[in-house]
């Protein structure tokens, strides 16, 4: 028997720890799930065997230590800023580490600790990061082993609502850390490359500059820009490419509305507002519009956003109830940012029956034989409910395969990787397909 | 006689210095200006007696501290970063130091050290801050005294061209830090109160929520605000008041061009460009801006910011020579506000025989039995020529006059302080009325 602890089991790990029990008894895998929440833990775990719950809160670093020194393998799925503990025991006790978080630089500094202790950190398999790496790689390793000429490389990936699970004016709702829906893009600013131009959008310019993109068989999205498509040149070895391009998908309209929160600057997570207590959801609004003694907060809005009072963006503002009278509900002095997170969390949350989606898009533009040529991949996956959805499925079973060809030894070289080498991309791209998780690709020219 | 030490004698030095010396022989003074640049000094100095000039380098802490041992006061003109070590210096050996700048937190966590050593460190003892203290105090202890409530006070400062060389389309140049200027109301939300509501303006927002104010003798200016305003509340004790705002005044459509910069990104200052050394104005601007193989730079800008070709706003980002294709000549890398300060140096500095402007602007709204009444109260000072400007007068001057009167024995009280006290206010701005920088008070209604 082999031993694998899996740190933090919240939302996202749910599809994870059925795969992990659910191949227990034929991988010959003792699996221990270690969280803050033993109760939620053991529910998932359903009696199955080779699984057990354990209580650990991870600041104790001597249980954290004691933990990893028993076991073969460790994935922390954990908030990424807490990962760097658990890395530091891995290599000290050298055991393999797995997460679905992007590679901080804290974690690259490890690879070579990581390369002598000859331990495996991979890093940034799940969704996206994860199946977009892989899928994006596979294309782009065939293409050039034919001799191709890249020249042009964009994605863009979505935690979307399934089509018949629309029904609401945004066709959106958290199937995702909210925090990061309510952060996204901001941070710094986007940088890209287009036609050989480096060009940079400010943050408060992303919601507006978007694209819409066709996905045949899904219908039209719109794509608002990552923050650094630039790295992804080195990563995806694209020197010398003249387009490369990231971002988030969204039902067309979206961002506009969206933007509105940008705009008021209730995105804002730098400072804490002065009367969080008792603040109500119009009020949060009204603050960050001009004084007035007696025009109407729907009004202000309008007048400074400029935007007509049937708009779209105004309905969405408005079915969002944020011109409501009533209390925001939190009580500790919070960022702009957090109250808007809690305003969105009362409407933006699955309910019983209804389904999410992940959709991704890829457009590679290739040379061949002095003959301009582009291809889109498209990958598409639906949730099954509203506990195993589309986000835990491509988040969880990605990272559970590789976890297996690493205890299985398929995945051999040791360091700090994200999912960008055939070693490590094929054998869990080739299982994927058994779950329905695959690209479709199409030639366009 | 007594000594006074002087580090850091850059351009706003200039009327400080001449105060200094030209008061040594009444006053007993030993003036040591300290910089890195003793010829500068030598010239500034220009033979005058008890002065001299000392070449330091103030990251060589030794030389510092005996220097500042050797003297009985210390002035510290450098970027307000770097006055920390002078500070714990003027702590240890018992020497009163003053300068123009904010009280950091670490400044201000010297306050019962100081106490305890008995020494003053007054800090925003220049213009904006310091003149603006000091003449909203004199009215607010005025009034207060009276028995009046305070239920408003808005106050505005610009650094401007006097009218007879507003000769460009913007009627403004650099007469302070351009650092500051480019990075003016940036590095978190604007804060202030309004009808006893909290408000908050993004960045982005801020220069296209002004007001214009007309100042009675100067005409039509508009006024932008300032980061925070709610601590004023506090410095000023104005607990309980319904509105509190400050702002930076500038010629009406100033803001609203300079609004380009930041609607682009071209004011960030958080990462470097990708390729610096090569750059010319209008590939800085086109970064910005998205891809198109034939449209140009103009059209794109103006479509990007809905503005019309024959616009206010492009006539003054085309005269700054934005759209040229002339190398921007910075060779390390660099990040976007340090590309743009450059840009504007080449067109936004005083020429000889032009002349800068201050102008500041307080609204003070009370009750005085049960009445609601009005004070606007204005100052406005004139450069006398490129060199001995507005800025470096009203600087150099109210900081000059606090020093005489902290060597003097009229300023006492030990600690960390700003000049929000009669006994510091009201000796310096009596005599810098000799210096015709008063305020004149109106009364509305």
């Amino acid at each position: 028997m082999s031993n694998i602890l899996l740190i933090g089991a919240g939302k996202s790990a749910t599809t994870l720890i059925d795969y992990l029990l659910n191949n227990a008894v034929t991988e010959k895998w003792e699996v221990t799930i270690a969280d803050m929440d033993v109760k939620t833990v053991e529910e998932k775990i359903d009696g199955r065997p080779h699984g057990k719950a354990i209580l650990l809160d991870v600041s104790n670093l001597d249980q954290l230590e004691q933990l990893i020194k028993k076991n073969d393998m460790v994935i922390s799925m954990l908030p990424a800023f807490m990962h760097m503990d658990v890395a530091r025991f891995c290599v000290k006790h050298k055991k393999n580490m797995a997460t679905a978080s992007y590679v901080s630089d804290e974690m690259q500094e490890l690879h070579e600790e990581a390369k002598k202790a000859g331990i495996i950190m991979l890093n940034e398999i799940g969704l996206d990061p994860g199946v977009d790496h892989m899928t994006a790689m596979e294309v782009l390793d065939k293409l050039r082993y034919r001799g191709c000429v890249i020249t042009g490389f964009e994605s863009f990936t979505g935690g979307l609502m399934a089509p018949e699970s629309e029904n609401n004016p945004w066709k959106y709702k958290f199937t995702w850390n909210p925090r990061n829906v309510v952060m996204a893009a901001s941070g710094g600013a986007v940088k890209f490359l287009q036609g050989g131009k480096f060009k940079y959008i400010p943050y408060h310019k992303v919601f507006r500059r978007t694209e819409v993109i066709d996905i045949e068989g899904y219908g039209e999205y719109e794509g608002y820009a990552n923050r650094d498509s630039l790295k992804y040149i080195d990563l995806y070895n694209l020197e010398g490419v003249k387009t490369i391009y990231r971002g988030t998908l969204r039902r067309v309209g979206f961002s506009k509305a969206w933007d509105v929160f940008v705009q008021l600057g209730a995105t804002d997570d730098t400072y804490e507002m002065e009367n969080t207590a008792q603040l109500t959801h119009r009020e949060f609004i009204n603050s960050f519009l001009f004084y007035h003694p007696t025009d109407s907060v729907e009004t202000k809005l309008a007048m400074l956003l400029k935007l007509d009072h049937d708009s779209d963006e105004l309905r969405k503002v408005t079915w969002m109830g944020c011109f409501k009278d009533e209390k925001v509900g939190l009580t500790k002095p919070s960022t702009p940012a957090q109250i808007l997170q809690h305003i969105l969390e009362k409407k933006w949350t699955l309910e019983s029956g209804e389904k999410d989606m992940i959709v991704m898009w890829h457009k590679f533009n290739y040379v061949e034989n002095g003959i301009p040529h582009e291809i889109h991949a498209t990958l598409a996956v639906k949730g099954d409910d509203d506990t195993h959805t589309a986000m835990a499925k491509t988040v969880g079973i990605p990272l559970a395969i590789a976890v297996k060809n690493i205890m299985r030894g398929k995945i051999i070289t040791p360091g700090v990787h994200i999912p960008n080498t055939k070693e490590i991309y094929q054998p869990v791209l080739k299982e994927l397909q058994e779950y329905g998780i695959k690209c479709s690709e199409k030639m366009i020219y």
